[in-house]
């Protein structure tokens, strides 16, 4: 009886897997760590090295590895070899052999709204999760420095997560919530968005090395065609969190119909 | 006057890009450039080592290398250091110095039906060509194996590109083709799709080096939850070539709505 209580009682404490693409050792992680640490049983998983810009990659060709760290006061916590998505696969199978109440990833150091969303480490390891019928968040602040002012964003991923917890969510909810990197004063809320239709005009730099051989830096600028009031990219630029619920689904389904009677099928 | 009538009649032969993610040395994309290359002026931009499973990776750690190789009789060919993203990128602005009027990627040695259009390489590489406003369609085969029969694959891969360039495409339009792996004579024709609800079930084979550290290799079992007549899954179960139109806003607009009113916003 004292046995089936207890165990009623951690039934309600909600596992939160922590997860990153700018690698454990940064500030991010450490701020989402911090803002959300009370609100349940909090266990980090996250790459050993920078993995921006990967994607849903996942390893397939080499091992991995997993190894404890003592890095977060009081919360348990894990290096591993891989990228983001592999963090989550390995958390649930490896560390937690359960599915996590909530997986969030970040606080990433640099936007991912609009287009950002397919080529982000952050956004994929919560897509990963959503995929595996796990709630899960994505933050970004959109500041790239390293000493990055995160007290804004900690302020609303813990609003937000607070908020979620305590509802039934749809299991594959996945949202991408970015932050304008101003003092939390001058946020004026949050905004549920749609995903701004922009994307990165690329100018590759081109150098040559000490043997004369040509080499080439992706570099691009950013644009934004989309005018719409309804997009990420609006609510941002008028001091407003931005969550754009996003899903795994990637079926054009308008041109699905169109492609159909187009090619006489 | 010669010399608009020249490039008015170059004009008219389209540019075909061609990219995976298995590498340059994979028969499946010689499979793709022999099926298509009288069909226009055929590029090839493809990664120099296999690229399985990189996602919508892009490397931004460090810089890219290209080369100019001769691997297909009478086409223009370059290897890349980078992921199947960098590779579209550098061929538009560096090897093409224009947008291709359409990409192809494959064909994959391996099935990327259902949740795989996340995962993959190949379908990552004709997604961002869509991004850039570049028709683009992807192709795999269901054959994991290095001497598979493309001979089926090659025959729809040549009468879709086909009937697209002679007509006016979406220039997002971006197609997930998957190819039985059955002979040419059992396909039974194509069918237009949405992608099924399927994942993989991880399960990591963990081991032991001659340290006594433990590693793990990722290793899963494909579910398709999905019953749905109108899917890809089901489409290549019957021997059909299944088309999914995939696009990259992956705002999902239904959760937006509901969202909005759960959070009181």
């Amino acid at each position: 009886m004292a046995k089936q209580q207890k165990a009623k009682q951690q039934k309600q404490v909600p596992v939160i897997l922590i997860t990153n693409d700018d690698s454990i050792t940064a500030p991010g992680i450490k701020a989402l760590v911090e803002a959300v640490k009370d609100l349940g049983k909090v266990v980090v998983v996250a790459p050993d090295k920078p993995q921006s810009g990967m994607g849903h990659a996942i390893t397939i060709g080499q091992p991995l590895r997993i190894n404890k760290v003592q890095m977060f006061e009081g919360v348990e916590a894990y290096q591993c070899s891989g990228t983001p998505v592999d963090c989550v696969k390995l958390a649930v199978d490896k560390v937690l052999h359960r599915k996590p109440d909530i997986c969030l990833s970040g606080i990433n150091h640099g936007a991912n709204h609009s287009i950002n969303v397919i080529y982000s480490g952050t956004m994929s390891a919560a897509l990963e999760a959503s995929i595996e019928s796990i709630p899960s968040i994505g933050f970004s602040l959109l500041d790239y420095s390293i000493e990055a002012d995160f007290s804004g964003a900690q302020h609303y991923a813990r609003l937000l997560v607070q908020q979620l917890l305590g509802k039934r969510l749809d299991k594959h909810l996945c949202l991408n919530v970015n932050i304008p990197a101003v003092p939390l004063k001058m946020l004026k809320g949050m905004k549920v968005c749609r995903q701004a239709y922009a994307k990165y005009e690329e100018k590759f730099d081109e150098r040559k090395d000490p043997h004369n051989r040509q080499y080439y830096w992706l570099t691009g600028e950013f644009v934004n065609f989309d005018k719409g009031r309804d997009t990420d990219v609006y609510a941002l630029k008028h001091n407003y969190v931005s969550i754009v619920p996003v899903q795994f689904d990637l079926t054009h389904y308008t041109l699905k119909e169109k492609l159909t009677k187009s090619l006489g099928l």
